[in-house]
């Protein structure tokens, strides 16, 4: 059977050249980065650059980059760290209301240390107006934390414009930037943003493997206590082989990122024409345009989203429906529900990410095999009946 | 040059079976466990897989085990989760003195949160008196943390009796057995132990893999907030090679243990007979016989560390001279200061800590060099010369 991933947003098959630099790692340069001896130092230098090719990746400083083991782990950091280090000028956190969890159930966190949070909306789109941020700022805000790009949604923020929110107010910005970084241009300077959150799994580089950007000067506290490692903000032994496999996925997202978004969008831009004409009852959802490259999410009616991932499956078709860190939990998405979308169709939730081994083949054949799937299971739709009753009257 | 890595303690090398093991998930597995797709599902059989053999390899259940990036996060996930998650009971936390900075910082991360911390002595071996818990223990005290063995000194503590203590006063108890597990014995029921610590890096498992037990029932609070990973205890993508070769290193050490201690506990006997036959000022530190099978730990007098670290790496023998989490802080050791060594002799700590390759001939090789590498350095330490100085007199 043929196999077509399309979970690009789950996670990225590692890159072979990726993988190609990791094995030293793995196998003869065994070294812990902080031991004196010649063995270490050689771990420390791997571990020196690829933090230097991540940093340029993003347009940052080598040393304004810390090494984490995954988004969540980053999101974590910037928000409990950032919050808790700010503490003394004030307790207020302005999130969007279509964060990750990672960052909506941090500041569920700070709130049991005497934090409060501001939900800011989105429109229809899933974008969140820079005006709404500036309205939520009070005298007691600290930090404001909004997505770079959504990865169920595919919506790209304003993040340039509420970064400048703010700064004229003088508060802290953190923006989510795992979906983003690697697959679009990303220059934390033009962006204005004080932290910035990345993954390499994300890009075509090893799980386990991420970061946060923290601006020069900007206080944080550590995030795991202990040794000297990162600064002495996130302590344990660094996971070396996975750091130079973040580095060495950077080094090809500069070099392939222009090529491959190009190649992704016009299949995408396909996608997205032409499933909603093959099949009725079939929504885009997100922003028509400012979305990542690799990314179709729809909303298909009568249908819930796990019953089409496992028919897909059986087509040899992996997709998803919405994020991986609550796929299992089978509730409608935060973020549709955030968009104004009906609880029912948000149940409904498909989305097909782009890597950048996909052909035009895998998408037509996604587009042959899709109508069949959904019309045999709407068959068993009650849902799908009661329309058609309804549409009979 | 012969190359004698003598650094266990820093980080192992990585076996070439766990190395075959994790291959196949850097290569063509590269789902996410949290996708529904039967890509994904595979990846989830195989985490699930290596729980199941870590928890065999302490005697847990494979549901008490989370894993985790490094000992140091299982150490402030453990230290912060209990506290926090206990925190109506009480607010009181007894540690020793000779803890990893993993565990002491996050104490004092607690402290900043309204905890209070009572560190409990050591004696001139490094064994921690469990009457000393029992007395440090009050009605406010939820949560002791001792660990099972010292990487500094070797010591092994006499936690089945320190964790009776704190059952008898109802208090939870916490082991950072990261120096220990995979290289002893270690049963979580016969310990009786609330939880404890382990990293993979320590028993020939990649960096990047490490694990928190927690016993059935306990409450602790989530340390990566986010997504439902973990038990939605610790969020983010899982690691799934690092994490499968830690399974790996876990069943490799269930067969292997046994043979590999024997094999370097008599080179390890062998050092710490004649290596201060060789070399006068030569003293062993921590307990002669309760201490981890490959290591041999020493302070030599009137030199520094560091001096020692550098020349012996020109000699091609890679040893450390404390935790390398702190290496290059270049203090002396709170655990060497703990058990009564002045400072002075506190600097001139060095670790030899033997991994399963470890031959006859390297120990006989360092025997061989280490005498005139201290010898050259004596020459130029001051403190030597006053001390021949008032010798004569």
């Amino acid at each position: 059977m043929k196999k077509v991933y399309l979970d690009h947003i789950a996670s990225t098959p590692l890159h072979s050249e990726v993988l190609e630099a990791m094995l030293p790692h793995l196998k003869g340069n065994f070294g812990n980065p902080q031991s004196l001896h010649s063995i270490g130092q050689e771990a420390l230098r791997a571990l020196e650059e690829a933090r230097e090719k991540v940093a340029q990746l993003i347009h940052a400083q080598a040393s304004e980059v810390y090494f984490t083991s995954s988004g969540s782990e980053s999101n974590n950091f910037a928000l409990k760290g950032l919050a808790l280090a700010q503490r003394s000028q004030g307790t207020h956190v302005v999130l969007s209301a279509i964060e990750h969890q990672s960052v909506l159930h941090s500041a569920k966190s700070l709130e049991k240390l005497g934090f409060s949070t501001s939900l800011v909306p989105v429109d229809k789109f899933g974008v969140v107006n820079p005006e709404d941020v500036k309205k939520a700022i009070t005298p007691e805000t600290i930090l404001v934390s909004v997505m770079l790009a959504n990865s169920e949604v595919g919506t790209v923020q304003p993040v340039q414009e509420i970064a400048q929110v703010c700064r004229a107010r003088d508060v802290l910005f953190h923006t989510d930037a795992v979906a983003a970084v690697g697959n679009v241009p990303v220059d934390v300077s033009e962006l204005g943003v004080d932290a910035l959150s990345l993954a390499g799994n994300q890009f075509y580089g090893p799980k386990g493997s991420a970061a946060l950007f923290v601006k020069k000067g900007i206080r944080i506290l550590p995030f795991i206590d202990g040794g000297i490692q990162e600064g002495g903000r996130r302590a344990g032994t660094e996971d070396v082989a996975a750091i130079v496999g973040l580095g060495q996925a950077a080094e090809i997202a500069m070099r392939d990122m222009e090529k491959r978004a190009e190649a992704v969008r016009s299949l995408r831009d396909k996608l997205i024409q032409e499933l909603p004409q093959r099949v009725g009852h079939v929504f885009l959802t997100g922003h028509p345009k400012d979305r990542l490259p690799h990314h179709a999410s729809f909303c298909i009616e009568f249908i819930e989203g796990e019953a089409m991932l496992l028919n897909l499956d059986m087509q040899g078709i992996s997709a998803s429906s919405g994020s991986a860190c609550t796929s299992k939990a089978l509730k409608a998405s935060h973020v549709l529900l955030a968009m104004g979308i009906d609880h029912a169709l948000a149940q409904g939730s498909l989305v097909f990410s782009l890597i950048e081994d996909t052909t035009s083949e895998d998408i037509d054949y996604l587009l042959e095999v899709f109508p069949p799937v959904i019309e045999r299971l709407r068959k068993m739709s009650p849902l799908y009946t009661k329309y058609l009753e309804e549409k009979e009257k």
